[in-house]
């Protein structure tokens, strides 16, 4: 793909690590998403406006270190210059360029270290290198994420490239989860917006860390429509199926960062009546400290995963429930006996742990991404004072 | 108040400590609320169909050590046994008693050490005690929970007397937060039920130690009637505020007694639209981990308060917000300049903080309670496995 990037290292960060990152592309039709909090970012709100009136983006900037969060009316223009400088010095319009902020909340963007890094990342241009671009967008992540594929139509060949950062709402005033998708076919953005749509929700949409909702959290697409694959009817759920393969590898690299996890859990529950109580049911037990704290302590404790679904009021038969942690079966409608010691083992010994629910009433599914919560959240988030 | 207990070691709780509590008094006007888990436990269960159904109760019987909760059909049998053998004891009908049970979740009640544990404690009844009513309805509480006031009307006095127990969702598969209250006032059904719900919605509706509700959580008043106060409409008012300080009492010692806590936070929303967004939003910051780790780490972290704030996408004006810690202002629209130390020393040397939150946008408030979240929960939790 022809995509460039630059990054700076503008000292913003308090590593004095990359933290300015452009990617300068053709023209291109996107799809963005961003955090439903009502106390979103700056650079969000701003670009939720260009999103209203551009049918094409030629360019992203992303500065980590600084959110740019509950900074009011300067924040908003600060997001705006920031666009201003990247589109100047890359000779485009400022409403070709998408602009994102991650870092702590409630502080002033330091313009001219900004502006100066914007500089310098735009007049050293490169090649896309994936390690390198989510380097600079990290923050206080623990490894950089990013994740590549191709995919084939028609015996042509398409590539899929992705970059992410983020680990919940991790840091004390740390905020975000920002994800960038690339991909070089040729699509009309009604359709990139329904690709986009199916797979937010099965991906950054469906992990849980801690439960809470950043301030700066951001997804795009692009297709930059450099090769002559059409994505029509005919491709399109393939297309959107190498789109969630690269999104669900970039959201699993999330929760396994998070905040001390030491297991990536994955929640699937089954027969539901409708997808909204799938889903629903998935994030109760993903959100439950009491399950997360029990996972941690590779306990099979099965009236707490019960419990987390009754606190959803929902109409749930639980005479019809099944549940299975790994392959094993624990509740049947009814206490069972089961072999604990067995589970235990399984449970110590796979970083990878997946609980299976069995509603029994309906056709519906949906899967949850979470991790457990141990001593390490707590030192994180309690001893890391701002 | 003629109210008359029994109590039992029946060998229900691993502890060997008294398990099982009766209390007897004459037929009373009662109100009575339950979790809306729908995972309800057995007796949960019957009882609502008790309460639906009869006019007066004259006994409460209580276990504690087995929560008869995931207990299927066999389960609700034994919780209807439960009333059989009290009610039998007692010479009074079945449909007279209410039962309740706390403990493990998923294990059928030892019904021969139940029913010893009944017959003991309705042979040697005594005078209520509240001390010794709460210590046999406690599971995992660290202190007994118990708080009794006067009121005066018209130059009459009359009396409150109120027991609990539980510390949110606290053991592993250890369920239930009980409380009863006993007024010796006349009043009718009808009157009590609305000074119930209010009182509830305000007390132990508005606790939160870790977002968990449980299986068995129940709530009862009961009026004897036993002095001439009648409560109507002239004093009725003054009546639910005395029931509410009691309440409230109770619900604060449970938060006290969260797992790990070492802080009782208190969240006071002010101008809100609507009662119910006030609640919300207190709620929202009561159950946010990172609010609640912050809190644990003594750091006025405003930027967590105003996240958790955000992510229920309601429509807030975060320029027209200011936030309290203590007396201290951190927030008022925008950041702003605020002396941290002296914060985290008030933070640091008091074991209730309060946080105090001005929407500006209506006239609606609402208190939630909460603590703080420390390494302590993750032990309780994890390392204690079922």
């Amino acid at each position: 793909m022809q995509i460039k990037m630059g990054v700076a290292k503008a000292g913003i960060k308090p590593s004095g690590d990359y933290d300015i990152l452009v990617l300068r592309f053709n023209p291109s039709v996107y799809s963005a998403v961003f955090t439903q909090n009502s106390l979103a970012a700056a650079p969000v709100i701003y670009d939720k406006l260009v999103c209203s009136i551009q049918d094409k983006i030629s360019a992203i900037v992303v500065n980590s270190g600084n959110a740019n969060a509950a900074t009011g009316q300067k924040g908003f223009e600060n997001a705006e210059k920031m666009a201003q400088i990247t589109a100047e010095n890359l000779g485009i319009e400022k409403e070709e360029v998408l602009v994102f902020s991650t870092g702590v909340i409630g502080v002033q963007l330091p313009m001219d270290k900004v502006e100066n890094g914007i500089k310098e990342a735009t007049k050293n241009l490169q090649d896309f290198d994936l390690e390198l671009s989510a380097r600079a967008i990290s923050t206080t992540d623990a490894f950089y994420k990013y994740y590549e594929t191709t995919g084939e139509i028609d015996g042509k060949i398409f590539h899929i490239k992705g970059i992410a950062k983020g680990a919940g709402m991790i840091h004390p005033n740390m905020a975000t989860m920002l994800a960038y998708i690339f991909t070089d076919v040729k699509i009309e953005k009604p359709l990139l917006d329904k690709v986009m749509k199916l797979v937010v929700e099965r991906t950054f949409n469906s992990i849980s860390v801690d439960g809470c909702e950043s301030t700066n959290d951001s997804f795009v697409i692009v297709a930059t429509g450099e090769n002559d694959i059409e994505i029509d009817d005919s491709n399109k759920v393939y297309f959107a199926k190498k789109i969630y393969e690269v999104a669900l590898k970039l959201a699993k690299m999330i929760v396994k960062d998070g905040e001390g996890a030491t297991k990536l859990i994955e929640i699937n529950i089954f027969g539901a009546d409708t997808k909204e109580k799938a889903k629903k049911v998935a994030e109760a037990i993903a959100t439950s400290n009491l399950f997360k704290t029990a996972m941690f302590g590779n306990d099979p404790n099965w009236g707490r995963i019960l419990a987390a679904v009754g606190q959803l009021h929902h109409n749930i038969d639980f005479s019809k429930v099944k549940l299975y942690i790994g392959n094993y079966l624990i509740y049947a409608g009814e206490p069972i006996d089961f072999n604990k010691d067995e589970i235990v083992e399984y449970m110590k010994n796979n970083k990878e742990i997946n609980i299976d629910l069995y509603l029994n009433q309906g056709e519906e599914d949906w899967s949850f991404y979470t991790c457990d919560l141990g001593y390490k959240y707590v030192e994180i988030n309690a001893e890391y004072t701002t």
